[in-house]
């Protein structure tokens, strides 16, 4: 019997949703590979990920999901995590792990990172556009420049603790952020902040919202995928 | 006489060193538009971001040098902006301006990018892989995993003020830096934290340093295109 075991594990971000702001390097490796392993969060469920590269994917690729599911209970987490890291390890050859953005922000990716490092098997990270740049892009606003700081947080938790002390606030998901920064940026400091909302940047179906906090609709801010930029006003 | 004038600017990012560290878009853009500026920062210097793209820019182009030198006079720096703007604004049809990394993250492109959307020109931003990201891809190391928070700070200036604060720091410029964090991570904190230094992320000459703070040997960071990835040990 042969013992089939991974070689190399390339982790490629994709980006935050555009085929075209795939490196050259990601669609090389994509199209060297004979495995990718696209993550989903349910079964069933497309991926997002895959969404993006399929076009590039030739069709005698095996497409192989590996599921991520949404979850509080680290344990049950974990169980999933290391049945991902089973399924690349016992795959031949070289092979690829696709995830939205970029592999060393907050990504799917991550989750099985440190077991692939654990037993020694050779990772190769190939970088993508993260989203808080793209959604700066899109909203056509530099995120910083010259001396300025950027913070980056996973959600708005703590905001309080960070509004004064920067120039740039990325909070990564938008859920209840429209009360939160209502009620941080009041009628003193309310013309001090321009605030961005990005949605699926890039994607088909991107919403954009840039302004003074009193100028946003955060009815309208569909909270997959999006994220804020917080930026303090210079006079 | 007909007056020339920009119809839109694409603000491109170039990515940290690598040609194929360049997205498709990237790509298409600068295959598409008759004039590239590239920025210098001394005249007879060549532009380092010039030299990521050089291999697949066609020889009919028009290469434009754009210099921004380095100072801390802002007079004398306003002065070459304006200059640079007017350049641009002077040229015919849709250009590009390229910029190491990513536009929206402390680019040469910035000093331009308020020009232009003062006089109302179209701006397009096409990202590029910021550095902080490419480093933490070629130390192997995610930035931040689930509840975590980032920082990006523009120098070492007020170090002491962030390192409780956040699980990753990145001080994107090393100079002085060794000194300051070996005073920060003393006897009771060395051993929390892991030190990762890149100089020219992905370059041919890049020289990656990674482990607690007594491992890293300072004097061998080169000073230009280096940072510093400081990250807390959880246990």
């Amino acid at each position: 019997m042969v013992v089939k075991l991974v070689n190399k594990v390339y982790g490629i971000g994709v980006g935050p949703g555009d085929e075209e702001l795939l490196t050259l390097k990601a669609v090389k490796i994509l199209k060297k590979v004979d495995t990718i392993f696209v993550p989903i969060s349910k079964k069933g469920k497309t991926s997002v990920a895959y969404n993006i590269v399929k076009n590039i994917v030739d069709d005698n690729k095996n497409i192989v999901e590996l599921l991520f599911p949404m979850s509080k209970d680290k344990n049950y987490l974990k169980k999933h995590w290391n049945e991902a890291f089973n399924i690349i390890k016992n795959t031949d050859g070289e092979v690829a792990v696709i995830t939205i953005g970029d592999p060393t922000l907050y990504s799917t990716f991550s989750y099985v990172w440190n077991y692939l490092k654990e037993n020694n098997i050779p990772v190769e990270i190939i970088n993508g556009i993260p989203s808080p740049f793209a959604s700066a892009g899109r909203l056509n606003i530099p995120l910083v420049e010259g001396d300025e700081n950027l913070v980056i947080l996973p959600q708005g938790k703590d905001l309080e603790k960070y509004l004064g002390l920067f120039d740039t606030i990325v909070v990564m998901k938008t859920k209840r952020l429209g009360e939160k920064l209502k009620t941080l940026l009041d009628e003193e400091h309310k013309d001090n902040y321009l605030v961005g909302i990005v949605c699926r940047a890039c994607c088909e179906n991107e919403e954009i919202q840039i302004g003074k906090i009193d100028e946003i609709d955060f009815d309208k801010v569909n909270e997959y995928l999006s994220l804020a930029v917080i930026k303090r006003i210079k006079n």
